[in-house]
């Protein structure tokens, strides 16, 4: 495989297939999520899933297919879409009376449905989340980052003011930044889009940026302030405690499978794939060594521990074919990014110990058969907490505080730049000519401080520094 | 709302919208799921999931627009699933060099990548599952039962032969018999399709049938046994342990949102929906009663109450909304099918003790506060287990054994006939004219019996009897 060091892009188009989370779809752009992929994917949707429910709101599901009619009620939302949509235009053996867009986000849809179901202000929070798929076709593909379609969640709140709808956009940030540590042992910074970057329709955007191993930033996560564009486009009112009709503010926002390509591009390194133990499919395998009569014992053994590892809510694999060496089987789940690897060979059975690899360990530990179960729940906790700090450390060698061009250059070649900006989107277009960056946030907890915009030298807009980077 | 004795179908249409459980989508026969709805579906997933997974099977996710080419290679599926197609024309602009449809059904794409993925006997059985979103354009559109749009979730396996591939199509028919039985309260006869009712594309069909309260049948989900049908379509193909290429024989099989369909056709009343308790997003809804200081005390009672049932792990809601009388609660928590209601009112409070209703209860019943939530689980497993023996009496009842024509005609106008049948498609068809009864399956736990056909005399083909019954 392609190292990582030679060349980070082509290591990450070979590993994704290598390690068999992909392949290629048919149709331009689209990908076939594969078991072991997909389970990455159904451990992080459990984990978010929990936290949406537990933070009030309820799962539904709306049309895949909306008319193109419900784009154009609002300007700003078609402009930014329509370049990217698929469209049905026969079914059922006909032409359409009017084409349907395969959705690209269901804010149009969603809308229609707020407007029938809030008349009053009793009715308010409305607070929905829908997990599905959704298409924007891709000139670019790249698996996971890009893709034409995707998997995602998408929550869609109508309030009664602006103080409540903002209160909601961050709670949904603080819930993506919250996965995205706990979970996926990716530090982020929160922060705010320029105008510049926000979504088609939003009044404000925020974001949660991460940082890969080549120093590029990977958007994460966003909440939106959409204020009453969507309310007034599609007719979303409530009768106020004094019985006026007032506009509704909503909000969207949504995690998607790029969060995969994050996880991939943040942990792993020349040997694979690094799982973070949370996400991790397997979180243990058990590799039985030994052929005829040893063998059959050392699987045996393996079996045991197994069940033993599961009761203690170890997420375990046994690794039994007979047909595979054990070293195959090592690159294997080294490959695939396993964090723990236990090997069961027949001087371990006769010795009443087992010999473990961390995925990032130097060497082979070796532990008593009957301590493991006790053992193993804390060194995947540790292993968690380890891959985070790392990355963290990772991320802050590779952010710069500047002040000069020259500086800013060097930083964002290889990592990331804190620096003041006018907040123009002229002074952003020549930035990004120049250096490939782009403004990735006005992060949320930067010290207040002003300065000479690093590329023009008017005075800085945001009265904090504003985080630059190349970004997927 | 109309009763369901008066107007059946009327009283499903107006329940499922005022049940809050859909609302109309803007294209035609597509829905949106509300919340309500949409947990029910979220129970009953969790539910099948588990057992999926269970069974050795993985999730993985295949792309949604599959090339038009693709479902021309199998013959007799394009022929079933064409007139169904919605087709993705144009995308990112243009007119796309090959139409894309919007997948009814995934065995095409899915046989494509396992053609790519299995090279070997060891690579068998490959055993996947999907949940999705599948589109099949519906010209009689009817809510849950036949839309435009469903979600389901698809299993597809290749296995190294016949007995294999049986095996899973066999398994993953009692996986649903379980789940119809077991979660959703409904017995369903499980049995083969007769040739005119196979799949587009199988060598044999087989399915779970549940009688809904008018008589008539529901398909609540089917296992097909494909052959070599797709594995040649697709060039399926293993080494085998001797070393010659050999195809695989696939399977695939089903369940989809059409469950909530049977769900409330199975237990519903004419006061609404009657859900089981696995399936109840509120398994006891509390009603708290009083105004001022009363109310406050009785609000906070029933918070109490209700962290306690939690505690014994049954999902629980309190009804805390001052600005409705407890007599329109109650209309709408029987409407909405809840199981158990308790009132907590101020002489309730004042003597310690719990007033309980319940879905299918007469009059009230009081319990100790203090022993609710050792009394209530029990109680809901009762009413689970009521449901289940109450539809099994439903449908013994109209469930007649007949030899003669005339006897025929009058049990098929109110529920099942079970009768001896020639096994010609021509015959079928005659029945269908005149009855508009179907052959729903030849149930596999039926004595082995012969006798003649009960519409055209022939001798029976089957050697048991077959179900017909009017179906949706």
């Amino acid at each position: 495989m392609t190292a990582q060091s030679e060349d980070f892009s082509a290591w990450y188009n070979e590993l994704v297939v290598k390690a068999e989370l992909v392949d290629r779809g048919p149709a331009k752009g689209t990908m076939v999520i594969r078991p072991y992929g997909y389970r990455i994917w159904e451990l992080l949707q459990d984990e978010l899933d929990r936290r949406i429910k537990d933070t009030g709101h309820h799962n539904a599901y709306f049309p895949l297919l909306i008319p193109e009619s419900y784009l154009q009620r609002e300007a700003e939302h078609v402009e930014g879409f329509a370049p990217e949509l698929a469209v049905v235009t026969h079914a059922g053996g006909k032409e359409l009376d009017e084409p349907l867009v395969v959705r690209p986000t269901s804010e149009t849809v969603i809308g229609e449905m707020m407007a029938k179901w809030i008349s009053s202000h009793r009715d308010l929070p409305l607070l929905l989340n829908q997990w599905s798929n959704v298409v924007r076709w891709e000139l670019r593909p790249r698996t996971f980052l890009r893709t034409s379609e995707f998997l995602w969640q998408e929550g869609h709140t109508a309030h009664a003011d602006e103080t409540d709808a903002m209160r909601e956009t961050m709670l949904a940030l603080d819930l993506y930044t919250e996965v995205a540590r706990e979970i996926a042992a990716i530090p982020v910074f929160g922060g705010e889009k320029t105008p510049g970057e926000r979504f088609a329709g939003a009044m404000r955007t925020f974001t949660i940026e991460a940082m890969m191993r080549d120093g590029r930033a990977l958007q994460s996560g966003t909440s939106h302030y959409m204020g009453e564009n969507f309310a007034r486009a599609f007719a979303i009112r409530y009768a106020t405690t004094s019985g006026e009709l007032a506009y509704a503010h909503t909000t969207s926002w949504g995690m998607t499978t790029r969060m995969l390509g994050a996880v991939i591009m943040t942990h792993g390194d020349d040997h694979g794939l690094v799982l973070p133990p949370r996400l991790a499919p397997y979180q243990v395998v058990i590799v039985p060594i030994g052929v005829g009569e040893q063998g059959a014992k050392a699987r045996s053994a393996a079996y045991e521990l197994g069940d033993r590892l599961r009761g203690a809510a170890v997420r375990v694999h046994v690794d039994d074919r007979t047909e595979l060496s054990p070293g195959f089987k090592f690159n294997q789940w080294e490959l695939q990014g396993v964090p723990v690897r236990l090997e069961l060979g027949p001087r371990d059975l006769a010795a009443g110990i087992v010999t473990m690899a961390r995925r990032l360990g130097e060497g082979k530990e070796q532990f008593r058969m009957d301590s493991v179960s006790q053992v193993l729940p804390s060194l995947l906790e540790d292993f968690q907490a380890f891959l985070l700090r790392r990355a963290a450390e990772f991320r802050d060698a590779h952010t710069a505080v500047v002040d000069g061009w020259a500086a800013f250059s060097a930083a964002v070649a290889v990592g990331w730049a804190a620096a003041f900006h006018c907040g123009t989107v002229d002074c952003e277009v020549e930035i990004k000519k120049d250096t490939a960056a782009t403004p990735r946030c006005v992060p949320l907890d930067a010290t207040e401080e002003s300065g000479a915009c690093v590329r023009c030298g008017r005075s800085d807009v945001y009265g904090k520094r504003v985080l630059f980077g190349r970004a997927y």
